[in-house]
């Protein structure tokens, strides 16, 4: 018996043995190869399993409850410890252009786009080139635009800003004469007007719309310089410079889920953003394309005098993030995004193809290179127009209807108008499209009435 | 001697098990408890892992091979595949800022420093309280702050900048009426002069040493705005305000790695610096202590219009690096620079102690609070003076005998003053003490040859 068992015993645990081992050498190449990294990993991804009922998140940096442990932060209209309960009568807000639409996209590909930081990352002001932009990230970029066929990037210079708002004000100044009048065509991005006000340089200053200002003054456009949008927000347009003097263009929404691409931009100096092309808006982040050399060496200083340029962590993280959304050229990131537009805009306009009362901008089908084919717009925001002549602010209107969206005069439009932003949480885009569903039956309802 | 093997195998073989249990259960938990954030964290430690001999770094953001794969980034006199081949006759570079010194802190902290950044991090422009700055980062500001002991926070407002660079010009904007005069006294940090005059706004204008000023105007302060840096960059002096009236206090060097802590700051308009303090010149990252609320909103709204403030994902990396920069009250960090700091200034007067050709600023002893001791002032810069009534450019002296200084006049100085950086690397201080050594041992070679 004692033998028997001697050999099977040694038979078993051997066997055992060998199992075990198997298992360890299997096993063994994440176990041997983390070390100093696996500390944070795992408090990320313990942070990123705490449940917010896909109505909010918990994050790292975030509160904490009375024993240190992160807690959920809820979206929108949502409220409670995992964000379950939504909060009657809460208005929807389309307010800002936050564009959470496309955190799905980034959870769905979470193992390629998270970025891993050392403390002892890039301490230094500058890269190993003494220069405060990442050239890797740089030709990401323009690898980035070839892709898009959005922008012509060869033989063009760059510099990194923080958020293309950052960019705008380098560009104003870069451009400037002293003093040089600074225009945009209404209606346009507010901030435009506020930087080149708030800043107060003897070098600018703001003359409001493009189309007014030229036809009271001689089109010697020297000292003058032109804010294009294109498209342009908040209306979507794709738009063209008026006075064909000194021109910005703020590309920020230039991208395939957004707009056909009918082709490369190249104009001379051309304003792209992060937060509109991946939704990192969180992450400031923005670039210029440029093509005089003495205009890129005035935004360069601007950038070095302002703050000495751009995170490396930052650049590090943008760097990721870029390399998933241009990855193997397959566009799954702008089909994915182009997806998302497209079903927003074809629930929107079916609501109000139903309306007198409420309009929102005609979208014209062009050509998109990128897509390979005619295809209509899919702007960030509606342009909603209040048709009635008693609603002439059309913004307090949908307000009262718990619709928060912006005044037109905000963009130096009419209070008629209001922008409803459509890239959004999908919590608040689907509240948005409710509110909206029941304003525009009502209109039936008084017609039933009468 | 079956039997004896049975017994002896079956005991080995039982103990191999056990030991391999406790390996795999020990090991499992690693396993199975990363997913999304694995291959990032085995790319990062890669990378760190890949040898430069000490004297370089690879960085995942860095230059790769033809086969794709992170290649070394050397540092100064270094050159080869592993950065291990010096240079001959390369010049010990002392000229900038590069807060080097502390990177072998943050490498033997590496598994709490580290930060691990999901895809979908903080998307949004806001954080959940709509700020665009973390408050979990604030508090920790605070309580920093409160145990170096060297500025009051309580009932104070705090605003985040992209660097402490971008909160000078905000700060400036924020207490100017129209027109403001800046000053600042000589030797001064450049870029108070620099960016008052880029920006070149209706609402102020540099006028140059604030002595100068004051002895032909009349001390009407109220629309005269005065930079006062504490410690001060170049010669590490305590200052205080000469006119009394508006003042931004600099205090981005006033930590106790580089200056005996009196007792805390309580000044109107207080900037700090991550990169002076912890070393993160890459992060740009730094904060505004603030009085008066009026004040308060005027900086936010510079920064909000300037970029809509400050990365997330840096906020969160600041966060991380203060956590441990402040751990458990234990002082290990603050203990670690400053040793770092009196040694080279231990090596550097002993140096210059020799000589009667240069000069070094002269240090007093003061009680520190953080320390509990009367100690001498280790400032990051040398403020060095060349005595020799011929040697009026003591830069230019210097880099024939290649060291790499920044004259005084950059200071608005005499250029018979130089600074020399001693906060960069080991390798760079290394190379510079021992020119030094070399000039002022020359000084003896040429008494003995009279």
């Amino acid at each position: 018996m004692k033998t028997y068992c001697s050999g099977v015993c040694f038979l078993i645990s051997i066997t055992i043995n060998m199992l075990f081992s198997i298992h360890v050498y299997v096993g063994g190449g994440y176990r041997s190869s983390l070390t100093w990294s696996l500390k944070a990993a795992e408090e990320a991804e313990a942070v990123a399993a705490i449940s917010c009922s896909g109505h909010g998140r918990a994050f790292l940096d975030g509160p904490v409850s009375d024993d240190g442990q992160p807690v959920c932060e809820c979206y929108g209209c949502y409220t409670g410890n995992d964000c379950s309960h939504l909060s009657k009568g809460c208005a929807a807000d389309a307010d800002s252009g936050d564009p959470i639409y496309l955190e799905p996209f980034w959870m769905q590909n979470a193992a390629d786009t998270t970025v891993v930081i050392s403390g002892w990352h890039r301490m230094s002001y500058d890269y190993a080139d003494h220069n405060m932009m990442s050239i890797e990230l740089e030709n990401f970029i323009r690898k980035l635009h070839s892709i898009a066929g959005n922008a012509i990037t060869k033989g063009r210079y760059m510099v990194f800003g923080v958020g293309s708002s950052q960019l705008l004000n380098a560009a104003v100044y870069a451009l400037s004469s002293t003093p040089s009048k600074v225009l945009a065509s209404t209606p346009f991005y507010p901030v435009y007007k506020d930087q080149t006000m708030f800043f107060n340089s003897e070098s600018f200053q703001f003359e409001g719309d493009t189309n007014s200002w030229k036809s009271n003054n001689s089109t010697n456009n020297m000292d003058v310089i032109e804010f294009v949008t294109s498209p342009n927000n908040p209306d979507g347009e794709l738009r063209q410079s008026i006075l064909k003097g000194k021109t910005i263009y703020d590309h920020a929404y230039f991208w395939p889920q957004f707009t056909p691409i009918p082709g490369p931009s190249d104009q001379d100096l051309m304003l792209f953003s992060l937060s509109k092309l991946t939704g990192h808006a969180g992450t400031r982040f923005g670039w210029a394309i440029i093509k005089d050399r003495d205009v890129y060496e005035k935004v360069l200083k601007y950038i070095y005098l302002a703050d000495m340029g751009i995170s490396k962590d930052t650049q590090l993280r943008v760097l990721k993030i870029l390399k998933v959304a241009i990855k193997q050229d397959t566009k799954l990131f702008f089909d994915f995004a182009y997806d998302k537009m497209r079903d927003r805009w074809d629930r929107l306009t079916s609501i109000f193809s139903k309306s007198t009362r409420f309009s929102i901008q005609k979208r014209h089908p062009l050509h998109c290179n990128f897509f390979h084919q005619t295809r209509l717009p899919s702007p960030a925001y509606a342009w909603v127009k209040c048709e009635r002549e008693e609603d002439d602010d059309c913004a307090s209107l949908l307000k009262s209807e718990r619709i928060l969206g912006q005044s037109g005069s905000i963009f130096g439009a009419k209070d008629r108008y209001t922008r409803l932003s459509l890239i959004k949480s999908q919590d608040d885009f689907e509240l948005l499209l409710q509110r909206l569903s029941e304003l525009v039956s009502r209109e039936y309802d008084s017609i039933k009435t009468i």
